[in-house]
């Protein structure tokens, strides 16, 4: 329960940096050496190595943060992620898997709200000296995406 | 807190079996002889016993999974439930009572993106020897239902 | 992980007596001379004191429900919480902050289910004796509100 608890206080911080948009925050919640990717559940199930983004190690995605920001000068939307169905399981030693449901909810600046994306986290934590994702794949119920806004999810 | 933990992951694990087209491990979630129906909450106010579908038993629900089976032979939407605000009361002896909110995403093969479902869950659950829902019951605030796909929820 | 639990459960007993309709019940989940608003996230973080709706007090939300009840004599919404990503701070003493993701269906009397607000509830909560709201701040997203009905959310 312990260890719940732990997986579930990542999730919610992870999700909370990104809503508040501290952007620069995001590679923190990894590894050094950790690994993100996007992919869809339609490429994932037919094994397809397509991820709509991915990155390897903090260093990767700082640039990838930078990129950002250099191109969207003006983000007015906002993003609202919900977390649910966290269920973790031990691996070896110090190290868990967690799969959690999300949805991402976004606001137009003119006040439109719609579910932006579906999925699921597929999670490779380290619990110790404090709790990180070693890998974390968001798999995309859609393949619709708006692809000029690849940010992380 | 162990009670919270365990029902709070037997629905998880339920979720995803669904969320996951698992509709074969759907009866195995429940007692031998467990209910499971879907409702309104309009009905369920008015006490009027017409629920949406209705299921008394594992070997029931098992004729009815294999139903959806034959009916819906090209389905391609896919679901993401999301539960929210866990609520555990012991019962009496290995018995406890949860009601929970729920929101059901459901996702076209366009890549649509709808709520599709809300409302609530009210369970009985048995804790030993493990986690099993002796009673679910579904009750939707909507009572606009998309008929032709009357998969458990 | 007791506080945390604690913590949720309050917030899960508040959002399913709204959604219950049980308006009457929405002062007791505060201290006498518990604060509550509704602001939107722009406001906030332009300092502005805007709220959209805010009380002081027991007193004033009871009398806010009650007017609630003689303007809408017909309320044929009904509403569905949903909580995630519950951050739990121990303040000082009794005293914990709480800060968690929300978001609320509509679902007309037709059947039409819309994501109506999403935000974030800032919490300061006082645990003992029982748990209770010593502040909720409700911050949304969207700046756009469906004035004429300035229910709790």
């Amino acid at each position: 329960m312990n260890v719940q608890y732990e997986v579930e206080r990542l999730h919610a911080r992870y999700a909370q940096a990104l809503d508040a948009d501290r952007l620069e925050a995001w590679p923190d919640f990894f590894t050094e050496n950790g690994r993100y990717r996007i992919a869809t559940a339609e490429n994932e199930e037919r094994g397809l190595p397509l991820p709509v983004l991915s990155a390897e190690g903090r260093a990767m995605m700082r640039d990838r943060v930078q990129s950002l920001r250099h191109a969207n000068i003006y983000e007015p939307q906002r993003y609202r992620h919900m977390l649910s169905c966290v269920l973790v399981e031990k691996a070896s030693g110090d190290q868990v898997r967690s799969i959690a449901n999300f949805v991402v909810i976004r606001i137009m600046q003119d006040g439109a709200t719609m579910v932006f994306a579906s999925g699921r986290y597929l999670d490779r934590i380290v619990l110790s000296p404090s709790p990180l994702y070693e890998e974390r794949v968001v798999v995309c119920d859609s393949r619709r995406f708006d692809t000029l806004l690849a940010i992380p999810l």
